[in-house]
């Protein structure tokens, strides 16, 4: 299948707006993602077990619009999480204020919400804003790219990916675009991204194929191990292109799958390269591991590492920190088989150094992208984890977010 | 039970020296403690799965002899660790040189090492530097002194703590000391800590003791969750104040274990207080959790995540961030219960913001000691841990501490 990832197209049938409603100063916090026509919809969400208003809200709209959504309201400057009713009571009368001004019911629209947590969320401003965002927003690209500026809070760029495909004579197009560079280790569930697509496909099916398409992209990154309180992704599949329905299994299915796949891990990825303070992304690959789950434990321990993420950041090959966060993930491997490869080269053979060139290593290690391959030689278990390395700039980023 | 903990008296019967030997540049890198008579021995050895090479070799050592040991020899600079069949010759070598220097066996020699992991042991300098270490061991607080020096890798101050009692009309003393600085988070086991004492006590119930002094102290501390594959503490009894032996359950086992504590208490924290680049020490209690275990995890969760310690760095009174942490512990709880306390003021009641002065706050938590207290109000488990905060400098001393 091609996957034309680089031009943005437009899905048909959805619009977009922003607006600058005043929770951050001068800048847009506010925006609207509506679908024309009542869109399938799917979404996962955060697994912390502190959930914002908007996160407890939105997973009751879509229950009880049985997966049928017309819109997102999304806002930025403040999480409305750890907000007591008055939070649940502010996030309600989001979705409602919404649904009055586009002419649907309160529960077809999902509420999202980023920023600080704690801090009462000024909803007033947010109701003024409304009227005017529904009536300008606008089925152009400018007006989605506004869009992904307003859902910002720490990240320094815009992240968005499409992709299309044809389906019987018919284009389908995905557009979808995301947030997040701190507070990023999603658990079966990642930070906002929301993805519009008019691939006509039902709610299951939606959910089903969006379950999938996060475990190796949005589960699959980490920037320093804490998960967020309000982490959302959510699908909207309006079938405005005219496409057939597709059905679980189809091969128009593993098509769209595809295509959604795609689409998720570019913004997975763009989130850990706007990772805080970050300069360059690692990928971690562990093979050969007892099974998948204790490969994924080991790549985890390695990921979130403070003594490996601050190596990389000096482009030091200590492999040995890569050696001892493996040993204390809690998976049983005997070390003395272990081999490590780190950008491409061959640094610790069955568990003891490999004579390798130091100056060689740092300068490859200098590259925006590393890979890091450590293969248990103990059986099939495969994971693949992306993470960022940890500098100076985290720390000034987070040493005074909320003062 | 008084413990004067002010003034370390040296334990009778024990002498220690220390030298340059060339593992680093022109400065102390191998220190002896040794026992003019067999001491009674117990240790802890970290339970990270990859395990340095004098850590095997101590774990057969002390098994071999019983418990009953003469000395410990330590090097810092390298931690002889992923060095292979030639790293266990060299510790095994090194703990055969002091044993016929000293006139004991091999066995009855502890053997140690700190620095940087995958790199060959340069073991000929050790060699030749044990008869002048052996011969220049003196029964002094100097010279026990140089000994604190000379294990030192990242820290930026030596640490030692001592304590004494009464027992019968005799005087027995303690006197420990140890390294450590990045790569904390002893499991069940803790960084390098030599602890001497003159209490006549039996192995068996030295071991006892050690592991339930370990428990609240060096098992409760954590810089950076990475657990180091050398972490060892080591304590000898050799019985030389003249008391009666120490059973188990007795009530001068009781005064021991006290004493015992007191000491890896105040080594524990001081690791913390030098935790690399640390400007502050945070006590973190869990109150009100369903079970011990269960406030373990939570502690642990708000102790490691970057977002908290990097807010401690700035004082920055985010309380949201701890919430946040305790959420994804995986431990069930109702955040809407929670109650958190930031340096003594209450900030988050019933898992929302509870109106404090935000400057008030802030200037609390420039102080050098800043506790955390989170009271889940759900059952009767606690857990107290201790961390530091996460600075720049932590970023700086990590990104090249091998090139």
């Amino acid at each position: 299948m091609k996957l034309r990832l680089a031009v943005p197209a437009l899905p048909l049938g959805f619009s977009f707006s922003a607006a600058a409603c005043g929770l951050k100063r001068s800048r847009l916090d506010l925006a609207l993602l509506a679908s024309e026509i009542p869109a399938s919809a799917a979404c996962v969400f955060t697994k912390n077990l502190v959930q914002a208003a908007p996160v407890i809200v939105s997973r009751e709209h879509i229950h009880r619009a049985a997966g049928r959504m017309r819109a997102v309201i999304v806002n930025s400057g403040n999480a409305n999480c750890a907000t007591g009713p008055a939070g649940l009571a502010a996030a309600r009368k989001t979705a409602a204020s919404v649904g009055r001004v586009l002419g649907c019911r309160q529960e077809e629209v999902l509420v999202c919400s980023t920023g600080v947590i704690g801090v009462p969320l000024r909803v007033a401003k947010i109701f003024r804003a409304i009227p005017l965002l529904v009536v300008s927003r606008r089925a152009r690209l400018s007006a989605f790219a506004q869009m992904t500026r307003a859902i910002m809070t720490t990240d320094t760029r815009q992240k968005w990916a499409g992709a299309r495909f044809d389906l019987g004579g018919c284009e389908v197009r995905l557009l979808g675009c995301a947030k997040g560079a701190g507070m990023i280790q999603p658990n079966m569930a990642t930070m906002l991204s929301f993805i519009a697509t008019d691939a006509a496909i039902a709610p299951a099916p939606l959910q089903r194929a969006l379950r999938e398409a996060v475990r190796g992209t949005f589960n699959a990154i980490t920037v320093d191990g804490d998960t967020s309180t309000n982490d959302t992704v959510a699908v909207l599949a309006n079938g405005a292109s005219g496409v057939q329905s597709i059905r679980a299994g189809s091969a128009a299915y593993k098509k769209f799958l595809g295509a959604l796949e795609s689409v998720c891990r570019a913004l997975a990825l763009a989130i850990v390269a706007d990772g805080e303070g970050a300069k360059r992304v690692i990928e971690i690959e562990v093979r050969g591991a007892p099974s998948d789950r204790a490969a994924n434990s080991i790549a985890r321990a390695i990921a979130n590492s403070p003594l490996v993420k601050t190596a990389f950041a000096g482009a030091d090959p200590n492999w040995g920190r890569i050696l001892a966060a493996a040993g204390r993930a809690g998976v049983a491997f005997d070390p003395a088989r272990a081999e490590i490869r780190l950008a491409g080269m061959l640094v610790c053979r069955r568990g003891r150094e490999y004579a390798f060139n130091e100056h060689v290593a740092h300068r490859k290690m200098l590259a925006s992208y590393v890979p890091i391959v450590v293969n248990l030689r103990a059986g099939r278990g495969f994971a693949r984890l992306w993470t960022c390395d940890f500098t100076g700039d985290y720390v000034r980023i987070n040493a005074s977010y909320r003062t």
